[in-house]
């Protein structure tokens, strides 16, 4: 086969992405310096650069400085900053939001709206994640961005496209992929969708955005609380693609009934509904409940300490028990729980020191996620950026 | 490099290794059915296998039956029922033992022999283990088997040959390769040795010995309560390698104090020292208390039924938030437990019925371990044979 259209049309598309990839990765380069790194030759690079600066995913910064090396000065590459960019989404039990990262993984885009999700069904919760979806695309677009896939981040377990089971918003069997396609693309044109439970994205966002560990549990908590288990590198989704339900790991077996059908579940104690029951704040209005929690407990409010108290040890129980089965070389605290850290901590390290049989368990391997609750959204965005830089021809062109 | 004669004998390497693979994947498989299947020319087939039954790995079967073809009926070549196999010694509380496997994984000389290992000193126990080792080799010498490389199965969490820590042995920091190789070199020869948690093994020995699922939580049980993960049919070891510490999961966090420093872990409640103590049957003499405790059950003592359907109850706990987080497919009971089946299953299938989070969780998901208490041992022999089917020079020569 070597030789023919076929494989060389294919030899091309991989080319493309070597190149990509390299000045993703090691950028700014000259045309001269991918060419050393890649092993192709400058002609080669020449028209592959050509190639993909025609399709916007290249920028030419100018003249790199002076070397004092004989010869005219190259001009440097980076990833652009227009054309193709990935559109994330995010459904929470008391918002909509959506994304736009370019091709450097810049957030270049947020709309983020209040809603009332909790126990609403799709056909209200959709038309408002499209408005915000398309506000958000025709803001991307007068920066000269335009969205190549989207994501959509929820809070429940998915399987290939449906939201099998989402209690907070009342979703059960929820075909989200098909609806989604359907509404955003009489909207924005044919453009890729899929789904993903918001923990994994969270956790991927942190991966994909840091320098930490290969290997954590990434905790996130907004109406329900999730885990997503990163390992090598990688999302590990289990054999039915439901790995990571922390939120109902026993905690206290015989303790309160969860809405699941269990009893004792963490999120009877650490759930956002039960910590603010026990600090007393639920049912007040508020468009920010766990920032509204952190300011009472910045003020030394008792009862809003003594439920973060409760949440952190009985978080550290779920862990302790999770870190004895998978030993990560870290736990993350990510979602909306990032900012109350300060108070969740000490009970969550305390249980972990206690509990984890293979000591010593660092305190330092419990560490709180950069992004916060921009975590599922900024992951969503960059899925499809990570796409494009692995097949640039494949997924700008929507194959 | 191609053609020169390191890449050959490379070359010839992987070849010899392809052909014992496809024989033992297909066979008994005549030279000229190997060839097809493998691409290789018969000339090269003939050479390869005079190779393999030069080292002692492949046997003759005799001529095929006719099959209507024109021309010699082929000789039917099978894995040698003789020559290079695996040693497992398994180290346990209450026992240790030898157990020595042929290539075609068949245990095929077994020795067993009670032992006071509970906070015994390595001084006192090897020994004895190098005893019962010596006698297996002795025996399998007398079938024409000779172990290429030994494995030894022990009840701890183990790190680069050193056991970390095994409670129920009072073993802390053991350097228990470094000492077992230099006991059992001393009487056998030079045998390379490597040594693992038993349920680990014990995991390994149901993935390669049956045909069920491919991602499993492997528990066993014999003073203390491990599990081993298997994830895409490997070992999921973990970021520092300790995995699998199902026993110290909370299961009432503030119930009984644990050896280890925490309360209520799941040995708490089901390790053996709890179950018997709960049964009335603790410190009564008996080789095997597990069999005795079985016996009790089946003849309706009431105690003993107590304390199995509590330990049961406590394992569903505990295993309903290892199914939540990791999803597998299925869960194995194994070790000694598998004979408890009977009377811990009831409880420990209601605890997941009730407690996995994204459901069914079919009850049928949970079964029992076909090996048993012989789990480990075997397990640790079939290493040295897959070893030896992976790479039959390097192996078989000791490189």
């Amino acid at each position: 086969m070597s030789g023919s259209p076929a494989s060389q049309a294919g030899m091309r598309r991989q080319n493309l992405a070597l190149v990509l990839r390299t000045i993703a990765t090691h950028g700014p380069l000259s045309r001269a310096a991918v060419a050393t790194r890649t092993g192709l030759t400058r002609a080669a690079v020449s028209s592959l650069v050509d190639d993909l600066r025609g399709r916007a995913l290249l920028a030419e910064l100018g003249p790199e400085p002076a070397t004092g090396r004989v010869g005219r000065p190259g001009s440097a590459l980076a990833l652009s900053a227009e054309g193709p960019a990935g559109l994330g989404l995010d459904i929470g039990v008391e918002h909509v939001a959506a994304c736009v990262a370019d091709l450097r993984g810049e957030i270049r885009v947020t709309v983020r709206e209040e809603a009332a999700n909790r126990d609403s069904p799709p056909e209200r919760t959709l038309p408002q994640l499209v408005a915000v979806a398309r506000r958000a695309v025709e803001e991307a677009a007068g920066l000269g961005l335009r969205p190549v896939g989207a994501v959509v981040a929820v809070p429940g377990s998915v399987a290939d496209g449906v939201v099998v089971r989402a209690p907070n918003l009342g979703w059960q069997g929820v075909p989200l992929q098909v609806l989604l396609r359907e509404q955003l693309n009489d909207q924005l044109g044919d453009l890729p969708v899929s789904v993903e439970n918001e923990a994994n994205l969270g956790a991927l966002a942190e991966l994909w955005c840091g320098d930490g560990p290969q290997d954590f549990v990434h905790v996130s908590a907004e109406a329900g609380i999730g885990a997503a288990l990163v390992v090598g590198g990688r999302l590990f989704r289990g054999a039915r693609g439901f790995a990571g339900e922390l939120g109902h790991v026993p905690v206290h077996p015989d303790g309160p009934a969860c809405a699941c059908g269990a009893r004792g579940c963490l999120e009877q104690y650490a759930g956002e509904r039960a910590v603010l029951r026990a600090a007393g704040t639920w049912g007040r209005e508020s468009g920010d409940r766990i920032g509204e929690l952190a300011r009472l407990a910045e003020a030394g409010e008792e009862a809003a300490l003594a439920a973060l108290e409760r949440a952190g040890t009985a978080m550290g129980i779920a862990l302790a028990g999770a870190v004895n089965l998978i030993d990560p070389a870290a736990v993350v605290l990510g979602g909306a729980y990032a900012e109350l850290a300060e108070w969740l901590l000490p009970g969550l390290r305390r249980e972990l020191a206690a509990r984890v049989q293979v000591r010593p368990w660092e305190a330092g391997a419990v560490v709180v996620a950069a992004l916060g609750r921009r975590g599922p959204r900024v992951g969503a965005a960059l899925v499809t950026v990570r796409r494009v830089l692995e097949d640039p021809v494949g997924v700008a062109a929507g194959v």
